[in-house]
């Protein structure tokens, strides 16, 4: 393996920023970002963590054209099935463009099922893009089941004004 | 509204239990419930719990008629989006059925939605069946987006023996 995969420390959020901005790009939504570097430092890092981080880091000799060592991140917490127990989500799996095909990407989500599954996760979740062929092919080939096709989930959302609004229903 | 709406405590598990299988039937998987009582207790009134949950409870005078007097629950984490920022995530929201149409169900989200905006949150996330046009027209109603529908998210899992493999992979 060319790379090391480690835990991110708050050093690495400007690397990280840079890299969910990489993968919103990928996904052809890169206007979706919002979050801030002070945001992602606060709530990754402080003694209640809303989330944990996995980076891939390759040696200097290794770096990016642009000089980057942090080629790629893994984003995960932990949910829980009413079913099932626990279960450990991957938010989001990336490595730049011109380090793929390295088994990096596999290394992170490697590391992201060893970690569910010493915190006693029955599960690893995580959604895909429809229309993103080759990440649906990647997964399914490792084992995964596409629980949208197999049993009709959707995924729903309340933000903005009707999040607001809903709050405010009246009992 | 005739029901309170409080948070659990360990007292509750076995109310919870209850509507646990009871919501499972609904959605026609009664022999997915694999948690037990003990596993619900410690995993969700630890010092690190993995998820919240509130109930709906009646007055003894409106006790359902096998005796019950939890007749509903939301079942909520928190989760992040790396484009938004913090998420509440909804897991479960049930009501018994012969406490439905009483405005229990939404006394129950509206109640989650408020934690939400209070903890910081910009969205509130949650998954319905496919073929379950009573609560998808609910939560459309009330504003939720179909992400499934609107954008093309699936949603993916490992488990059992897949998710042992990927935890094996050699780096």
């Amino acid at each position: 393996m060319i790379c090391t995969v480690r835990d991110s420390t708050p050093a690495d959020c400007r690397d990280i920023m840079r890299l969910i901005v990489g993968l919103a790009e990928y996904e052809k939504m890169p206007g979706e970002v919002k979050l801030t570097h002070k945001e992602l430092e606060a709530d990754g890092f402080s003694s209640s963590p809303f989330f944990k981080c996995l980076v891939a880091e390759v040696p200097e000799e290794l770096q990016s054209r642009e000089g980057h060592t942090i080629v790629g991140y893994g984003f995960y917490f932990f949910t829980y099935s009413t079913w099932k127990g626990r279960v450990i989500y991957m938010e989001d799996l990336y490595v730049m463009p011109e380090f793929r095909g390295k088994g990096i990407g596999k290394a992170l989500m490697c590391r992201i099922a060893q970690i569910g599954l010493a915190r006693g996760c029955v599960r690893m979740q995580f959604t895909v893009l429809d229309w993103n062929k080759p990440s649906l092919d990647f997964y399914s080939d490792q084992g995964a089941v596409n629980l949208t096709a197999a049993e009709g989930w959707q995924l729903m959302r309340f933000e903005g004004e009707a999040l607001e609004k809903l709050a405010q229903a009246t009992n």
